[in-house]
């Protein structure tokens, strides 16, 4: 088991790659069922060409990796937030991606010697090396017994 | 069909209620497979309590109620992010969800005579009127033709 004590500013996490199936387009139809994300057609005919997924389903996608390659085997208590989460390239059926999380700070808590935060900063990257998602999170770890 | 013109500073969406149940949980097996969000037993022994559902699935469920209630039928262009995203409470089965969407402000694009930017904020709220989730965000459209 990893604790609070156990992250280290600058540690690099590399995570994936998944690759976004254009079945997993049931995502959008069930949480976010614009045209761009469910309907081909219209899709063609938007700004972006084609069908694009979903940008909670790109967090969602990157959430699994950074929980298999990070979190997994922790004592997490969860996150409190998200700053600046930005969806800035198409992510499209087909495309494979690759995160990146990075420590970025450690503070024990000031209210609960048994607990500390995680401050950190994730990217998404596609084939091509297009960041396609970037945030900032902060996490709650369990302090080593 | 509803563009840019047609959202106005204030306007409020009250959007809902979904109702979260257990075999949602499914969510979490695949995207956020803490124990807390998908192991009953790891769940009551945590500080939880009991199982949660993973934030960013809160937020998938935010985003539907969203389309459904906002989105559909307007000239939406995708959003390019979202700032200070919250978990406030935990949310579990069988909680009952209503969003709140507030349109803070609007703006046309200084790049593009064709689109402009809506930035509102948003709250997800339990059956007990406290508040789960909330975030700010903006998001493009078509001005109309």
């Amino acid at each position: 088991m990893r604790y609070w004590e156990d992250f280290h500013v600058g540690d690099l996490s590399e995570l994936g790659p998944v690759t976004v199936t254009e079945e997993e387009i049931e995502f959008a139809s069930r949480f976010d069922p614009q045209p761009f994300h469910v309907d081909p057609q219209a899709a063609r005919e938007s700004p972006f060409g084609g069908l694009i997924a979903s940008g909670w389903h790109t967090a969602a996608i990157y959430m699994g990796m950074f929980v298999r390659g990070v979190l997994g085997g922790t004592a997490s208590l969860g996150s409190p937030g998200v700053e600046e989460l930005r969806w800035t390239a198409p992510v499209r059926p087909g495309d494979t991606l690759r995160g990146r999380a990075t420590i970025t700070d450690v503070a024990p808590s000031s209210t609960n010697p048994n607990r500390g935060t995680v401050f950190s900063s994730h990217e998404v990257v596609n084939q091509d090396g297009v960041v396609v998602m970037s945030f900032r999170s902060r996490g709650f770890f369990a302090r080593r017994p």
